[in-house]
C-alpha cells in the first residue's frame, strides 16, 4: 500500500471531514474550513481557520536557493532526541479525537497504535494526544506501552490532580517523554464533558514538571512571553505550536514564530515546531530556522486513517526522502548543517 | 433550533439574495457581490463591493497571540453601555429593508422585533434602523416599546423637521438612545420615494442632540475629519462604521480605520465599530483596536431571518463564547484588559 | 431598455467573445483572458492580459473615504472639454473593430453611432477609432456627420499621407478633435491588412497638429519620456492610457501611471485617463488623481452592443449616477473640488 | 497547422499529464501540481510546485513601459550565441523524459527532433537534455547529428567518467555546444534506475571543461555562491535556471534571480535564462534583465507532443514575433538595445 492508496482510502474513510486536497492548506472555501457556527470544527481551523491557512503561507513565504558546486556528500538525515537516536528529526505530532474531528473511519486506540508504531517502524518517534471521550481507556498509553515505551504522551491541560496521576501512568510504561498541551486550555469541549482545562501558570508547571522522572514536554508556545515563562519551568523540551490553528483564529504561521522564538530557547531545551508542514521541504525550512525536530499532524492523520500503521511508516519516510533531496540540492550534509544559509 | 439550522433556514428565505456562505466575505464572485447596474445592491457591497471585502480583509490582516503560562482565570465578558450593563459588549448593528435588500422572507417587523428581543434575551441590545419602504409603519420603534424601551433606534439622516419628530417618538418609548446614520446620506433610494436625505452640519447635528433627552448616537464616521466634527455636536456615542460597505465603494476596512480615529474619540464618546465582523474572534481584534462596543450585521441578518428572535439570540451567544474563549487564550480576564498587547 | 437588459442583450451577441461578468476586471481565467497563441486577442488583454488586470487593480487599491459632517449641497458634475459643455466629465472611449474583436454582433456603423449618438444623447461626448476592416467605409465620420459634428474621431498611426488626408475629412463634418492613437504602433492586423502603422516621432506628430485646426488629441501615453515628448507637439489634449491593456503586456495600471504624468502635464493640456473604469467610484478616482475627463472602453462596448444608442447613453447615466453620489459622500460638490483629499 | 491545432492537439495526447491551460502558472489547483506523494512529478512542479509558480510570478511582477514617440525603426531580433548568428535570442530548453514526464505521447526520438529541427527550422538552436529511461539510445545526440551538429547536448550530473565518454559523443557529431544540468544532482529516479547523479565540485566540472574543444554550458544555477564557482570552471555558457522548478521546492523565480547573478557573471560568459517564460513580452522582460538567450521549456513540450518539429518551429516564431512588436512598442531597434530603461 503506497502512499496514494493510503489516501485514497483516507479519502473514503474520512468523508465530510477531510477531501484529503493535493495540499491541505486550509484556504476558505476548503471542505473543512469556514465558520462552525456552534459545531464541532472537525479538521479544519478554529473560526475562520485563519490560523490554519497561516501556517501554510508562512512555510510558503521561505524561499529556498540551492548550493550545487560542492564536492558530493550523501546526507546523514540523523539526529538525537532526549538521547535516543532516530532516524531523521520529523515526528507524528500529537493528536486524538478520530471519532470528533477526524471522521471516526478507526477507533482512538488503532489511531494510537498508527501514530506510535508507525513512526518507530519509520526509525522515529511517535506522539499521541488525550482527548475528553477515550479519556477512561488511556489508547495512547496503551500504544506506547506495546512500543516499549517508545513514544511520547501529551495531556491536556486538565486540573493539576489529574495530570499528577496520568503523568504517573505515563512514567511506568516508560514513555520516552511526557508533556502538556498549554494551548488547550481554550477546550469547550472538554470543559462541556466534565474534564475542564485551565490556563497553566508557572508554578504549577514547575508541580507537573518536578512530579516526574520522564522529560517535560511543553506544547503550544508561540509568544515571547510564553517562551520566557516556559524556561521558568524546568521543562525540557518547548513545542513551538498553535495546535494547527485549532486554538485561537489569526495567529501567525509558526514559519513566523520560530525567529521570534529561537533566539529566546535555543540551546537552553530541545525545540519542536510544527504547523502547515506537508513535505519534506517544509521540514528543512523549520530546521533552518532553529527548530530541533519538527512535527507533522494532519498529513498523519490521513496516513493513520487510510493506512494505519503502514501508512504512518511511508509518510515519515516520503518526508524523508524529501529532507534528504533538500539536503543534497542546498549541500548541508548532516542535520546540523542545516541553517539559515539555505533561505534565497 | 441551532445556528446550523438557523442559517439553513435563512438560506431558504433570502434565495437568490444570500448564498449564506460558510465565511460571508464579500469576494467578488459572491452571489451577492458584482455591480448593480442600476438595480438595488441586495446584500452586497455598493460599487464593486470594495469596501464590504476591505471590512473583512482588513480584520483577517490582524493577528493575535497566545498568552498561555498566567494563572486561570474565568474572563469576565460584561460590560457597561450608556449605564447600563450588558453580558458582553456585542451588539445586533441597526439595519432595515428586509423587502429590497434581504429579499422579503420575513416582515420589517418581524426583523425589528428579531434584532430587538433576540439581543435582549441574549443579554445584550439591540439596533434598528429605518427604511424608506416601511417608514409609516415605525417598525423599530414598536419592537423597542414591546421591548420596554431596551433598544436603540437609529434614523436616516432625513431632513430636521422630521427628524425631531421621529426623535420624539423614541424618546416617548423610553429606548435607550437615538441617533442618525450620517452615512446614509447619498441614499438614492430614499431620495426617489420622496423621502430625500443628506449631509448634516455640525450644527444640525447639535440641534438633534440639544432636542432629546436621550444619549444621541453618530453612525458612519470613518473619517478624522468626520471625527474631530463629530466631537463638537455633543453626541455621546460614534459609530466608527462604512454602513457594510454599502454607501461609498473602496472604503479602508473598519479595522483599518480604528487606529486612525480611536486616539482622536477614545475616553471623549462611547465608541461602537461594526465591519466584517464574524467571529468572536474578530469581536476582541475590535475592542483591542479600541472599540467600546462592536455591532454585527450582516450574521444577525440570517440569524433573524433564519431564526427570528430565537436565532439573533443563539447567534449573539455564539459570538460571546468565541470571545470568552479568545480571552482566555490571551490571558483577558475582563473586557477592560483587551488591549493591542494580544496582537502578534 | 435598463442596463440589466442591456447588458443580458450583450451577452448573447457577444457569445465567445466576452462573457459579461457581473464585473470585468481582466483576471487569468475569464473567458477573454489567456495567451492567444496567434490568434486576434477579442476582448481580452495582449499577451497574458496582465496589462487589462493591472488597470483594474491599480484603481481597485485606491481607498476613498467619507466627508459626511458637513452642510448638504447638490453635487454639480459639469465640465468642460475644448470650449463645449458636457453634463459629466465621462467619455466614451475611441474602439473600433466589432467583427474581429467583439464578436461581430453589430455593424461597425451601428458601433459608431452607439458610441456617438449614445454619448450625445446622455450630455456628453462620443470618442470612435478607426480599423483595419472598415477603413474604406468611414463609420466613424459618419456617425460623427450625423451628430453634427459632435464627437471624436481618432486614428491609428498610419503613414504621414495617409493621416493628413482623414484629419482633413474629419475637419470638413466639423468633428468636435480629432488624434492618433500612438501606441497602435505595433498592430500586426494593421500592417497584414496592407495598412501599416509606425512609431511617430515628435516631428511627424507637430506636422499632423499642424495639418488642422482641430484639437489635437495624442492618445497612449504612459511613459514620463513620452509625456514629455507629447508636450513638444502642440497637441490640446494627452489621453493617458494603455489601450485597455491590448498593445503591450504587463503594463502599469493606468491609476498607477496618473501619478506619474500628472505633474507634468496638469494645464498644459487637457488631461483624459482611461484603463479599468467600471463604475463612477473609480471615475472620481481617475479625477482625484488628475484627471480632467475620464474615458470608459468596455463597459460601453456591452453597452453598444447590447443596447445601441440607449445602451450607450443608459451607461453614461449610470456612471454618472455613482459619481454624483460619490461627491455627496466626499463633500465634492463641483468637479473641480475633486482632490486627492478624497483618497484614505 | 497553426498554434491553436498543435495545442489542441497536445491536449488529447498529454491527457492526465497536462491541460494545455490558456496559460501555464503552475497555481496550485492546476491538473499537473500538488504534492505527488511518492509518484513521478510529471509536468508540476517539485513538493507543492512554489518554484515552478513563483518562475511566472517573478515575470509578472515586472512592468514595462511603451516609449512611442521615437522615430520609427523596424526592430532587428538577431543575435549571435558562441559564433553562430541566430534569428531571435529565443531557445528550446534541453528537456527529455518524455514517458515519465510528459504521458508519452511520441517516442523521446521524436521530441529530440521537434526540439533540435524545429528551432533550427526557426532560425534558432534547440537544446535537449537526456534521462534514465533512453539513455543507451542517445536520441539527442541522433538528433543532433541529423541537423549536421546544429544542436546542444546536456548531461545529467552523471559519473565522472561516464560523463567522459558522453561528452566525446556529442563533439563527435559536431554539436554546437555541450554541458551539464548540475541540478539534476538530487534526482532520485536517475538513482533508482542505476544512473547515480551527484553534485559536482569546481575541480570535477573543471576536468569536464578541459576534456572537449566543444563549448562547455553549466545549467542550474540559481545562487551567488555557484554563480561565483562557475566562473572558476572555464565554461563558457552559464544557464540561470532551476530546473522549471522541478528540482527543489520554494526557490524565487529565475526572473528574480538573474538582478542577483548578471552582476557577477555579465561579460565573462553567455547567460541563458529559463523559467516561467510564455510569451515574447517574457522573453523581452528575461534580456532586459541580462539574459543574453531565453529558453523556453514547458511551451516547447506542448508544441513538440502537439506538432512535432512543425510545432516547434511555429512556437518560436510565435514567442519571436511577440518579442518583435515589444521592441516596437518600447523602442529597442536592436537586441542589444534591450535594457532596464523598458521597466516601469
Amino acid at each position: 500500500m503506497d502512499l496514494t492508496e493510503t489516501r485514497t482510502a483516507a479519502k473514503e474513510k474520512m468523508m465530510g471531514f477531510c477531501a484529503v486536497y493535493k495540499v491541505c492548506d486550509g484556504l476558505p472555501d476548503r471542505l473543512c474550513q469556514g465558520i462552525k457556527y456552534g459545531k464541532a470544527i472537525g479538521m479544519g481551523g478554529i473560526g475562520k481557520g485563519e490560523s490554519f491557512a497561516a501556517n501554510v503561507k508562512a512555510l510558503d513565504r521561505l524561499k529556498l536557493k540551492t548550493r550545487l558546486l560542492t564536492p558530493h556528500v550523501e546526507p546523514n538525515t540523523k539526529a538525537r532526541f532526549l538521547g535516543r537516536e532516530v532516524a531523521f528529526p520529523i515526528f507524528c505530532s500529537s493528536m486524538s479525537g478520530v471519532k470528533i474531528s477526524m471522521g471516526g473511519g478507526i477507533t482512538e486506540l488503532e489511531f494510537a497504535r498508527a501514530a506510535i508504531h508507525g513512526a518507530k517502524a519509520a526509525g522515529t518517534i511517535g506522539f499521541i494526544g488525550d482527548g475528553a471521550e477515550t479519556f477512561e481507556d488511556r489508547p495512547g498509553l496503551q500504544a506506547i506501552k506495546e512500543a516499549e515505551g517508545w513514544g511520547v504522551q501529551m495531556f491536556k491541560p486538565r486540573e493539576q490532580k489529574v495530570l499528577f496521576r496520568l503523568i504517573q501512568e505515563a512514567e511506568k510504561i516508560g514513555a520516552i517523554a511526557v508533556g502538556v498541551d498549554v494551548d488547550g486550555a481554550g477546550s469547550v469541549p472538554m470543559a462541556m464533558k466534565g474534564q475542564p482545562v485551565f490556563r497553566k501558570s508557572v508554578n504549577e508547571l514547575k508541580e507537573l514538571v518536578q512530579s516526574t522522572r520522564l522529560p517535560f514536554i511543553i506544547k503550544g508556545i508561540s509568544s515571547e512571553e510564553d517562551a520566557y515563562a516556559a524556561l521558568e519551568t524546568g521543562c525540557k523540551v518547548v513545542s513551538i505550536s498553535n495546535h494547527g490553528g485549532r486554538t485561537l483564529d489569526s495567529m501567525l504561521g509558526i514559519a513566523e514564530v520560530l525567529p521570534r522564538l529561537v533566539p529566546i530557547l535555543k540551546g537552553k531545551v530541545t525545540i519542536t515546531a510544527d504547523g502547515g508542514v506537508r513535505t519534506g521541504f517544509d521540514v528543512i525550512k523549520m530546521l533552518a530556522l532553529g527548530a530541533d525536530f519538527v512535527m507533522v499532524g494532519r498529513e498523519m492523520i490521513r496516513a493513520a486513517i487510510g493506512g494505519g500503521i503502514e501508512g504512518v511508516r511511508t509518510e515519515a519516510e516520503f518526508l524523508a526522502k524529501d529532507l534528504h533531496k533538500a539536503m543534497i540540492m542546498t549541500s548541508c550534509n548532516s542535520i546540523s548543517e542545516i541553517s539559515e544559509r539555505i533561505f534565497a
